[in-house]
């Protein structure tokens, strides 16, 4: 299990078989749950599998061999990750995700009708079909990522002790999504404010609480899950400010989603408040200008582009990503480790904050 | 505990301890989740416990001593509702429930920017503040509810059994959520599609499922839980048309709720299939041209209500609960129970499909 790759393939094929029997039990329900039916299939296709990764190598972590039991454990990480991503791209509007439309994209283009044309419907008959439909695939993810958690096949003490981390993951998530909704459409946030936002919905969520998942599912010694908020909180700030990066200077046929969505819905990055915190009186005045108002066009996100790559906003936060991956490997050095989990570990902190992403 | 309001009296004061408790981990994380803790604690404050006392009580008929553990996995399904609850006030649009405010309307009351207020705002940057806030709480209510479960202190033996109950439970909601919303806006609905989306929406998730989770807990023979589907199946679906009369003819001062709202939604109940199903082709004709139209004034659904009155539809409807009411009894006699849970649950059916709600 040295290769990254071999490990994501048996990932997807346990995700695979889930999808079959959740999609069978489904059908017995009723055949007008097929939609539903596709989209569980389409949210579970793609992606880096990184929390199913970190959850699997925090189990190596702590002495215990490869398993079918661990697998998945660590394919539950990734249903979460599909539920929270389906109501995220909601909340956003997001149009893509690695490169296909978004849950409530691809109901409405099937044909659900959307709240746009339910426009002159009063305010109690209003609907957003495609949201609403968006939202129960969500809700169905998360349950059955507790299911699949819960029915392992690893002895039941390995779970139980693991269930109070699981509600922690699931409630640092909900709450950092809710401080960033908060936060989100103000002018310019304050990088404080925009780092504690990354590192609950992002670095505890993506990296610390999957890694620390893992190894109380091994046994791992406490030492070592101080290593790992060590290793994982740096690396998942990381995580989060390559994603900013990407969101504004990304290349969406690389990326597979928008480089226009972060700005255009004001999303309170630390890429944004550094800029702010860098600028002179009259670039911030227009700074907050263009962030003001209601819809910003193209020449407008490429104004604030450009104060971001001038006033050294971008370089700062690839100085921020390369300082805080220098402090994740330093973690990881601090504490005794099997040498392949230690292996896999590095490997995985270059994954999750290369440039494409 | 031969009293139904002890009982609800002791679910509350979990509830609160419950939620004393999440409190204290929402606001070590931030302050800012103030709202959120407002309502959490709101969207936990009123109701029934149905669902909680279907469980109890099934425990209670495998022949298991009260006790605490069984009370907490109780409140579990009455986190559960309060999250069903949430999503689904946000997908109708309503604004009251129990009397009070829904939590995306009381999110939107405090201050959070709604999407109205950002209608010149482009696709992208749409954005829904108060709608996504309140998606965050239904999802935070959801962990918690498995986490609850998870944690109650029953054997563990006892619970892991329970667990695929727990996840049929929160498909067959979402699966009768999500058919529920696909018919919702045709305009005359089919009296066997209305009838199966109240199987799933309501009889499985309202009475059987909580009947069984605790007859599983309790170790239960399969005779009671056979007796629990032919009791809870027509019980929760009287419970259903019961809820649809009071959402059209109930006095709002009593349900605390619109009795607007489904026919504006036009939501696909039995009550206007049935009403469908009487009428003269003239008269269905009328129906589908007010269902048609895109907003209904109050004259359009006086002028629906006169046709679910003339046409005999109420009494039918009426009448199908008496018959459904008369099944669920006769399967209860069926089976040997002990006798304190056969008189609870037989207070229970009267309770859940009274004319009060």
């Amino acid at each position: 299990m040295r290769d990254t790759g071999e490990l994501k393939q048996r990932i997807d094929t346990c995700l695979r078989r889930l999808v079959d029997e959740e999609e069978a039990e489904l059908l017995r329900v009723s055949g007008d749950l097929a939609p539903l039916c596709r989209q569980l299939r389409a949210s579970l296709t793609r992606g880096k599998r990184l929390r199913a990764a970190f959850l699997y190598w925090g189990w190596r972590a702590a002495g215990q061999p490869d398993c079918e039991g661990v697998i998945k454990a660590a394919a539950a990480m990734e249903l979460v990750h599909a539920a929270a991503c389906t109501h995220d791209d909601i909340i956003d509007d997001s149009r893509l995700r690695h490169g296909a439309p978004t849950a409530h994209v691809a109901f409405a283009e099937g044909g659900a009708r959307s709240w746009n044309t339910a426009a002159g419907a009063p305010e109690g008959a209003r609907q957003d079909r495609s949201a609403a439909l968006a939202m129960m695939l969500g809700d169905l993810l998360m349950g059955y990522a507790g299911q699949v958690f819960a029915t392992c096949g690893l002895p039941g003490a390995y779970v139980a002790r693991t269930v109070p981390l699981w509600s922690s993951l699931l409630r640092e998530t909900v709450a950092g999504e809710f401080l960033e909704v908060l936060r989100t459409g103000g002018v310019v946030p304050k990088v404080a404010e925009s780092l504690e936002v990354a590192r609950y919905k992002t670095a505890k969520y993506t990296v610390e609480r999957p890694l620390h998942m893992g190894a109380t599912l091994g046994g791992a010694a406490p030492r070592v899950l101080d290593a790992f908020t060590g290793f994982g909180m740096p690396l998942g700030e990381a995580f989060q400010l390559r994603d900013d990066l990407l969101g504004v200077f990304g290349d969406p046929a690389e990326t597979g989603k928008s480089n226009l969505d972060d700005l255009r819905d004001k999303k309170p990055t630390a890429l944004l408040a550094v800029t702010a915190s860098l600028l002179s009186a009259s670039q911030e005045r227009r700074l907050r200008e263009v962030l003001g108002k209601p819809a910003l066009d193209e020449a407008d996100v490429a104004h604030v582009r450009r104060l971001m790559e001038r006033s050294g906003a971008r370089q700062r936060i690839e100085d921020m990503i390369q300082e805080r991956i220098a402090q994740a490997r330093a973690a990881l050095e601090s504490v005794a480790l099997p040498p392949e989990a230690r292996a896999a570990l590095g490997t995985l902190a270059n994954s999750a904050t290369d440039r494409s992403l």
